[in-house]
């Protein structure tokens, strides 16, 4: 290395490594209509626009193969490459994938982490189209890359929200963080038993919302169809906190979001209460949950709710306003970024 | 792992892996026109068709930091990214970074990797547009999506080649591997000196070979200008043995290359027989060139030569006659895949 300081990466902060990362991007292609900064790179087609994302999964820090059998894992990774398009409120079309399997890796592991990918595609109506795999040292990568197609006009970005908006979510939050958190505790305990048998029943909900999450297709069609064009939206991969500031930060605004209003499940409080977690902790912050945020008019709020799909959890703010969480007995807390201030 | 029985990678051969992972995939959108096989998938556009490409780079595998400066390291796999693109008789126009990363990864080595990845992106002409930064337990990974268009009339699959085409390449061979040799055994040889200085002097061409190689660009531009379009074509990227046999897998064809044809480099040869390598083994099996091999009909070789570009090392034949090596004595000798055969 020829740098004599080193900085590690986490000293940035939540959205510094990226912006400085790009910060100094060429455009040299007038067909280049948005880089870095949102859920998908958008590129002009004429009429249409192409959309592409790309997201990597590591062993050990994305994924733990005790926890996943290789159908699941292969059946999440392609519906987290899909929701980074429908974010975009658009469809993915096509998906690459390229794989880092290092010698433990078996072909029928492989084969099995395929029939999850193609599980995925089927059900979202998308075509694997390419790919790479090369070997790994250790630990296995795998890189999804998903192209989507859009009316221009169609795309939704991060950079819309304006004062005044409802913000709203897919589904209710921390389902996933928990589910994960259920993994973590029965391996830990079963980890000297032989035969070891996991408690799992009762919270089988939080397991598949960790290991086999949706793309929420369904919720950007119900949206087109009811005549609602949100005006910012992201996947939900962070956690609220996080994402929410990162359509705040986008969107130049603020936010005011209220704790009652947060949807979380029977099961995720009781395990967390079981497991002494703080529930609204894993619904700020638990990430993973690969649902929508996104915003709408103020004006769209009965459309919104006949619909009965989504929840609304608050509004935006002027950009002075910050980003709050409001308790139920009234006070406003900053929504701080989760991953660096733990 | 729900299989019993486990298959190591390796043992399914030289093009067995992504065979079997690729043979059953659904094909759900008439725009996706060619998915997995050849240097990018290509996805219709209309009159036009886009090219994806995925590339993945392992350390420790694909690289190796101790030689790579991160600047090089950026500009490297932008350059097979691009490379791959090419290879498809097109430009591209847009890529994509995914990056894994570990704990002893700097802020400032990421910044002089970015540095190096804009670098070639200004070079060729090439938008980074996005991407995904992760954390790995430990060793670095860099995936690369490229994306480029071309009037579909335009792109040159590996399916194409025909009986009686000659085989052409862009430039000498084994220069990369001898380069990469060099930077092994001076490793290794100065591994436990203090302020080691290596002996690099009269192979800066090898090492600037293998830690910098070149988007051939020039090479379809040229062909394009002299009115040759290339019936196939590859991104040499595995060494010309497995490189070839793989065109002659997809067209359905043989080929028949002369020994004393193979341009090598007069620096290969030396350092080659310096380190009691058979400089024809660099040549044919060793491997990231990152030059074109390309086949162009009978009638084009006037064209061809007079361009003063590329080297014609034989010409294609039956599917039956396979894929051989005439040494300067006459023998024809099969050649076999590489890497399955150390």
């Amino acid at each position: 290395m020829s740098s004599t300081k080193t900085t590690e990466i986490a000293a940035l902060g939540e959205f510094g490594l990226i912006d400085r990362l790009t910060k100094q991007l060429g455009r040299r292609h007038a067909t280049t209509l948005y880089g870095a900064g949102d859920d998908a790179a958008v590129i002009d087609l004429g009429d249409e626009v192409l959309l592409i994302s790309c997201d990597m999964l590591s062993e050990g820090i994305d994924f733990d193969l005790r926890y996943f059998a290789p159908k699941l894992l292969g059946y999440k990774a392609v519906v987290r490459g899909i929701n980074d398009i429908v974010a975009m409120n658009a469809h993915a079309e096509q998906i690459v994938v390229a794989l880092g399997v290092s010698a433990k890796i078996s072909v029928e592991f492989l084969d099995e982490l395929y029939e999850g990918i193609e599980h995925a595609c089927k059900q979202y109506n998308v075509d694997l189209v390419g790919g790479d795999t090369t070997s790994t040292l250790n630990g296995m990568t795998i890189s999804i890359t998903a192209i989507g197609r859009a009316k221009r006009e169609d795309v939704v970005y991060r950079t819309g929200a304006q004062e005044h908006d409802l913000i709203c979510i897919s589904a209710n939050l921390g389902a996933a963080y928990m589910g994960l958190h259920l993994l973590e505790r029965e391996s830990r305990v079963l980890s000297d038993i032989d035969n070891p048998e996991p408690k799992f029943a009762g919270n089988e909900y939080l397991l598949e919302r960790y290991l086999k999450p949706r793309a929420r297709i369904d919720i950007i069609e119900a949206l087109a169809e009811a005549g609602i064009r949100p005006t910012s939206m992201i996947d939900l991969s962070d956690g609220l906190a996080s994402d929410l500031r990162q359509i705040c930060r986008s969107s130049k605004c603020g936010a005011r979001i209220y704790l009652e209003r947060i949807p979380i499940a029977r099961q995720t409080t009781a395990l967390a209460e079981e497991m002494n977690i703080d529930p609204v902790i894993a619904a700020l912050n638990g990430g993973e949950d690969h649902e929508l945020l996104f915003t709408v008019p103020l004006s769209m709020q009965e459309k919104i709710q006949s619909l009965q799909m989504v929840d609304i959890i608050g509004h935006i703010t002027s950009e002075q306003s910050g980003v709050t969480l409001v308790t139920p007995d009234g006070e406003a807390i900053a929504l701080k970024a989760p991953a660096f201030d733990r």
